[in-house]
């Protein structure tokens, strides 16, 4: 069994080690061309395993790294080419790791999770053994024995020690971590032919299965296979994940992890996909916003997916990706994407619940508009309804973030944190992930009394979560509705999107209904945090144009500059920006009198650690009920190429809500005098009939929601 | 001659009218679909031709524009595909303006320029006469003598009128805006058959000569073609220069316009094309910055100059445009481009001279590092040495730009203006553009006692520039260096810029070497305005973290914000950014104490029409010489989806600056322990030999500057 892990799958694709380079199909040869010029360049600089020293992006930090890639490719090229010097650079690189491992101890700049031994954090060294031992396997039946057994009992069976036992409580966490050290540990077992180790992988320390990587699958996804931590994190998570199955139905067949609880390995990648937009993951929680399909991690998930599935809509992520794997699954993926066997990846409407029983909450996930080659709308509107997701989770219960044209126009911050840039505190989590990332106002989320969403406790956060009510995928009339009555007690927020088709209007068109309720007066604060440079608005503020105060010394109001502020006694108002050429107005109507505050962030920043970017709030006063309704209308076009610009400002003239026995009414007056109303029961059952009269006019409609035409104004 | 603009050039290029559009050649083909698509939905629309009432941006001044591209366009289609349908839609269309143009007077949103009739700005009224009268020439010969007598007596005569007698100040400037108006009057005299209106044009209203288009290309462009108001208005003039010397050629041959001035108009196209960056222009003066080489007079400009000089490299431009003309020329590009004749632009170091006799001053631009697909290379340093440029002239003398990996690393701010966009002042210039993107501090100029160069007096500037001193295209070591002693009474200042290869530093490295010299104590602020996220600064400055104050009161200082404040006694320090996965550091040293502000613009600006934007400024206070010597350094990268940094911190240890009898210093110390000396004598003799003793070290080198290397530390 030693070579377990370099059988190829029983497929029929060729890795004929005399095959020529250049007959494999282009992805896979340049993927070929691309680990050659890597390891050729670190033969080149010979075999470097230096003494652990440096945190993440240090030195010694990068170079283990580089190392495990080397070790891990330097493998596959001897198993694709033949050539010896692949195969004796990957021995000589894991006998001198024999040499250090037995001499380690704890890492001198231990991190502030569970310390590593060749890196500052146990996940690290997970990664590495995960990688390296891939790359071992592609080598090890051609060592003698002396050096196998050097390197098996001084580098990997240690590793698995320290991984396993001496970090036992990473090794038994329902945790993405986790996932890494089962994964390491378990493909060791596999090819060291060590079943003990291959049990506690899949099934715990005490292999009850209470713990390992068996149960991770059932506990780390919900039923429709979202992670609860959020893409940035269920992409990382997903390398482990399906290398480690794939290892799994190559070993052991018989346990058929791959149809293990409907499927749900495969069912998480494809779902990873539909968490993106325009290749960008949604910037959930602790994200770091650059990470898109274009990762190695899911390099490796779609090629042993579509080994699995042959579903050819994931010839079309690799093509997007324009990368694959030098494995039997990558030269597949290589070969059909060649042949033009590629669909386009079905990109839709979608509700995905999240918890183990689908029953924490939801993300939502609304499209529209003209498909690109990849098979994507032009629009996205996404309600984060989902539980906290663990520690990196944020508070921003009820928030959400529209895409169009290609851009973030409703945005989320991500993470405050510059990955492996040693001067920002050695790539380590900023102070402001905490001050200001992680809060509820730098969320597009209701904030209220100036706090953040339980209180910013965390332990608390995540054993709370949203409802989801409703939710449709009609094309000219999408919802989602949830509400939220726990994030601050003794209030009730509910939240409902719309997104629907307007005649007269351009698309998208986005209604926001926000209503909070609670016994005791609170002030409510709505910020939306928006991409672009103002145009105009259509209220006058007082500005702070000479000195810049914050809007408050902690909660993450203390990052907040405040560039005017207007009192609305009607509590209406309308904003337009321009970003990339389109314009966008967010027009709203509260219950009652607003402050709007336009501010941007950055304040209190010593070290420059965080973007600035612009947001407006709406601020209420209420005892009672609050309510803030809004339509965001993308409109016009401005080409400065060509000089031309079109509808620059906002197509409505005016939006009323009311709110009338629970229901929320929406009338809005176009410019060209066309009226309509956005009529919302809040009933999900669509047989039910209901109807309004509002000044004089009576509105019927069926259902949840619908979008009635109103007798026009003359113009 | 009545079908003079018509008729095509004297070439082969076929455009037989019964010949299908599908064997066109692709980007021609792409044209004349485009055309079509255009033309065919405004005959739909049927003839729109409003009562002149609102000004840029509004609903008839673009009425009108698109009127004047359906008659162009309309006129091309006829010719070409002899479809009746479109003659009829220029004719009516013009027929329409017959009943329009007699009833006209001046336009009733009169812009602050001289007023037209169709339009706010008789500049525009000239746009749609070169346009219009090109759409007729492809019709006239076509229609019965009733109409063309309508057309030609109602609208044409009249519109040339107007341009050359009743706006006759505009038309004898030696401006575009003449340019234009030449043209437009000139093409009518063609066509029309009337020399006087040909005369006129040419040689100015009283056809001396002194003024008109002869006489234009004499004195707007320099000997190396460079326009002095900067080449946003380059390509907006170049237009109407190709397009009447394309039709006088055709006409009067024998005034071999295209070889007038050794070749003038087809050398300032050439020009245009090396005054850009990734196909956006240096955004001199009130730049509108979202111009490129993708705008419509450049196609035909390059049509235009491609017929003329069969240059291969005109055909890449015209690739990266992806678009040409209707008209012979056009076709050729098309032709040869599909033939694979294109070769690459030859984009490089080069000098321009500013001025009619080229002693103006200088534009000179530095190109180094590896060519793109286009033929252009990496990083391009530009400095503005030349002279004001009239009235869209900003106050920065001795200015530079730095471009890098695609971006624009050290910035102009361009225009403050949103063209055509009716919320912002009807889309006119704004007021911060004379509050702050024509002030000397909003651009990377030396500043003197907060006020801008000329004290902000257009009319002097006008009549004061540069002295371009030394140029140097030498590979390993370009220079550029110049001196202005009229900006301020009594204050010299000397800028050198060098841009050295050294071996253990990336490239770009940008030397800047600043030197002003007066008898009187003088506050010196050298500004720089980047474009990235601040990653470090070794100064320990004091912070504005809760309350941001300006800069100060007027001279466009008003418009910054103090982020944070540094006493740097010893005048030294660095600051790292990062922009698009790429590192820089600016390091400097002054030649006394220096205080160090870090800065944004965008205060004082209640309707947020400046952009925001980062800057660090170095202020120092000095009797008698001022210097500021500083390295700009590109350094690493960062690859977010690949989890990869490299050196993101600055490879320079240290960096002392002397200045020695007129001579500069500067040695570099390397963290790798080397060093190096630049040493800059400002003789441009090559053969005259400097030595300088220094700390104990001798420098010994030939000519203007050299790169030494000196004896390394041990590290
Ligand atoms: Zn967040
Ligand atoms: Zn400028």
């Amino acid at each position: 069994p030693q070579a377990a892990l370099a059988v190829a799958s029983q497929d029929n694709t060729s890795l004929d080690a005399t095959e020529p380079a250049s007959s494999h199909s282009p992805l896979f040869a340049a993927e070929l061309e691309r680990a050659r010029e890597f390891v050729d360049g670190m033969i080149t600089e010979g075999v470097v395993v230096p003494v652990p020293k440096d945190p993440g992006g240090g030195y010694t930090h990068e170079q283990h790294k580089r190392n495990f890639r080397a070790i891990y490719q330097g493998g596959q090229l001897y198993r694709i080419t033949g050539e010896e010097r692949y195969r004796d650079y990957v021995r000589n690189m894991l006998l001198e790791y024999a040499e250090l491992y037995p001499t380690l101890d704890d890492h001198p700049a231990q991190a502030n999770q569970n310390v590593g031994r060749l890196f500052w954090q146990v996940l690290n060294d997970a990664m590495w053994l995960v990688h390296a031992v891939q790359g071992y396997g592609d080598i090890r039946d051609t060592l003698n024995a002396e050096d196998r057994q050097r390197i098996d009992d001084n580098v990997f069976r240690p590793a698995v020690h320290f991984l396993s036992v001496e970090s036992e409580r990473t090794f038994n966490r329902i945790h993405n971590h986790a996932t890494w050290a089962t994964a390491g540990v378990g493909m060791t077992g596999y090819l060291l032919g060590d079943q003990d180790m291959v049990d506690r992988a899949l099934l715990g320390s005490d292999k009850s299965g209470e713990t390992g990587f068996i149960r991770q699958t059932e506990l780390l996804f919900s039923p429709d296979g979202y992670y609860t931590e959020g893409p940035y994190y269920q992409r990382f998570a997903l390398l482990p994940f399906l290398v480690f199955a794939d290892a799994i139905e190559r070993n052991e067949p018989e346990r058929r992890i791959f149809e293990h609880r409907d499927g749900i390995l495969l069912k998480a990648l494809r779902t990873t996909v539909q968490l993106s937009y325009r290749g960008y993951f949604f910037p959930f929680n602790d994200a770091i916003r650059d990470k898109s399909l274009r990762t190695a991690e899911l390099y490796e998930g779609v090629a042993i997916a579509y080994g699995q599935t042959r579903d050819p809509a994931l010839l079309s992520v690799a093509d997007f990706q324009g990368r694959t794997v030098l494995r039997p699954n990558g030269a597949l993926v290589s070969r059909d994407l060649a042949a033009g066997m590629a669909e386009p990846f079905p990109f839709r409407t979608l509700l995905l619940s999240d918890g183990p029983d689908g029953d924490e909450g939801a993300v939502a996930i609304l499209r529209q508009g003209p498909t690109n080659a990849e098979g994507e709308p032009a629009t996205a509107l996404i309600a984060k309804n989902s539980s906290q997701g663990m520690g990196h989770g944020h508070f921003d219960k009820l928030a959400w973030q529209l895409y169009d044209n290609g851009n973030e126009i409703v945005r989320d911050y991500g993470a405050a944190r510059f990955l492996n840039i040693e001067a920002k505190r050695g790539g380590r989590y900023l102070p402001e992930n905490t001050t200001w990332a992680k809060s509820s106002v730098a969320h597009n989320t209701l904030v209220v009394d100036q706090t953040s969403h339980f209180g910013g406790d965390a332990k608390l956060a995540d054993t709370l979560w949203p409802t989801q009510l409703y939710f449709s995928d009609a094309p000219g009339l999408q919802v989602t509705s949830s509400v939220m009555d726990s994030a601050y007690p003794g209030v009730t927020m509910r939240r409902t999107w719309l997104m629907p088709t307007i005649a007269g209007l351009e698309a998208p068109l986005v209604i926001d209904l926000v209503h909070a309720q609670s016994d005791e007066p609170h002030q409510y604060d709505l910020p939306l945090h928006y991409s672009g440079h103002i145009m105009e608005f259509d209220f006058e503020p007082i500005s702070n144009t000479a000195e810049r105060p914050v809007l408050g010394s902690d909660n993450g109001y203390q990052h907040i500059w405040v560039d005017a502020e207007a009192g609305l006694q009607d509590g209406r108002g309308a904003l337009t920006w321009i970003l990339d050429g389109r314009f966008y107005t967010y027009r709203f109507a509260g219950n009652g009198p607003l402050t709007a505050i336009l501010g941007e962030s950055g304040a209190n920043d010593p070290e420059f650690n965080l973007r600035r970017e612009p947001l407006i709030m709406l601020r209420a006063q209420r005892e009672g009920e609050a309510s803030f309704a809004s339509l965001l209308e993308a409109h016009g076009s401005y080409d400065g190429a060509a000089e031309q610009t079109l509808d620059s400002r906002s197509l409505v003239s005016d939006l009323n809500h009311q709110r009338i026995d629970g229901m929320d009414l929406v009338r809005l007056t176009l410019k060209s005098g066309q009226r309509f109303a956005i009529a919302v029961s809040h009933n999900p059952d669509p047989a039910t009939a209901h109807s309004v009269t509002l000044d004089g006019e009576s509105l019927e409609w069926d259902g949840f929601a619908a979008v009635i035409a109103l007798p026009g104004e003359d113009n």
